[in-house]
């Protein structure tokens, strides 16, 4: 699989088709060996109005962006990137600030070895005070399944 | 506050007025000092159809519950855990098994020192074989802003 | 391999032909499918003598106390514990409190999959005021090499 | 404090007087806002010789590597980073590769806020081929008890 126009629009059809990936509005910006780049746009729906956290959206959102990306980065390396499986093994984030805009997720692979994969991303958003920057940081580990 | 049974319906009803949260059908189950438990109901809107998850549920969902539950049972530790507010520093879960049914998670304070808090989490669920069993651990810790 | 008397000494024999190992005085007190309790004796040369830090054992020393409890753990699942190998995916650590005597870890096997398992460690010692307690929690996950 | 030729030494000191960094021969290469750059040279005395890690650094010392690291970055977010203190709060580390030469870590100080800081690590070694390259990332984040 070449990973061109044609691997992320593949990639964003089936984000489409995910009941909760789709509800979170989930866009895939970038899909390369290099680079996955994807985005949350910001709704009021998913933010926290709890003390502490008025309009910031809910930790899950960035864990499971950070899940995402990851995953993908990792399907980059596999041969079969569609057909062969992967399992999350292991899932990490520091949250470095609130987050009251759209998050963008950049993964980038780490290493891709015969059974594990481990990717680690970065988070972007608004914290609050309009200057765009780092959110939140994380890291997975895969189970690769390659046929 | 008495962790009583009002304290739980108060939580509940924070979670029900939360968009995400309510989304995913969050439940709390129990709320003390001890014992935190919440439950997310399988739905088919939660899981991946991708090779290697048929049907499970997206890893994202136990990481915001073990999120949620965490931050619940730390809460359980502030003077005015409805009005005090707590932040997550970091996050972590490992995956053990698919999921291919509700979701429970008990989370258990480990530590709530004068500005940092540490919960442990263990994610019950179905992995397939209709053997209910633990199918992810976490563990989160959180600023504590006490008033 | 029956987990008796007999593979603590085995074990403990391979700490003690360990250069890092032997160095921490590391003893295995138990090992067993069902726990495996490690001590490091505290000295002096462990501590840190830095603001913030002033005769607390480095936290590099929990982190090997737990990266080893938890191998020794999933150990105890693999057919021959002896030669069959583990190599560690992910380690993770919370600290919760200086400490200022020996450190005992205590790991229990929470998962042992075909090819990855996962452990989970409670470490204890005298943070300081004498009242021993939970100093530092952690979890480790392996790819196991199956004969 | 400038982060110059002197505060490296400073910090070597510190490093030399420590009963267990000393011990592990751990230099300080480089030490500014934008780099902290630790070694530790091999020595048999660190390695591993069980089945599947014949000749391996034990991951203890990356993960020691990394915590150590990872605080001096924050540190130089302090305004007094010899006297300021800091305490870990949650330390993780994927292992990618074995290490079977010296280990070199280099430290980016992510996020410095009021009370908390996080920095990510990256460690290089020989993995045994003599390609020299990365063989564990982490991360770690710290209570700042800035003055």
């Amino acid at each position: 699989m070449e990973f061109d126009a044609d691997a992320r629009k593949l990639a964003q059809a089936h984000v489409d088709e995910h009941g909760f990936l789709s509800w979170l509005g989930l866009t895939i910006e970038e899909l390369s060996e290099d680079r996955v780049v994807m985005r949350v746009p910001y709704e009021g729906k998913l933010a926290n109005h709890s003390p502490g956290g008025e309009g910031n959206v809910h930790g899950g959102i960035a864990a499971t962006l950070i899940d995402t990306a990851a995953g993908f980065a990792c399907r980059t390396a596999l041969e079969d990137p569609v057909n062969d499986g992967l399992a999350t093994i292991d899932l990490n984030v520091s949250y470095l600030r609130p987050a009251t805009d759209d998050l963008v997720a950049e993964a980038t692979l780490v290493r891709a070895g015969g059974s594990v994969g481990v990717a680690t991303v970065t988070v972007e958003s608004d914290p609050g005070d309009g200057e765009w920057t780092t959110v939140a940081v994380g890291r997975a580990s895969y189970r690769l399944f390659r046929e």
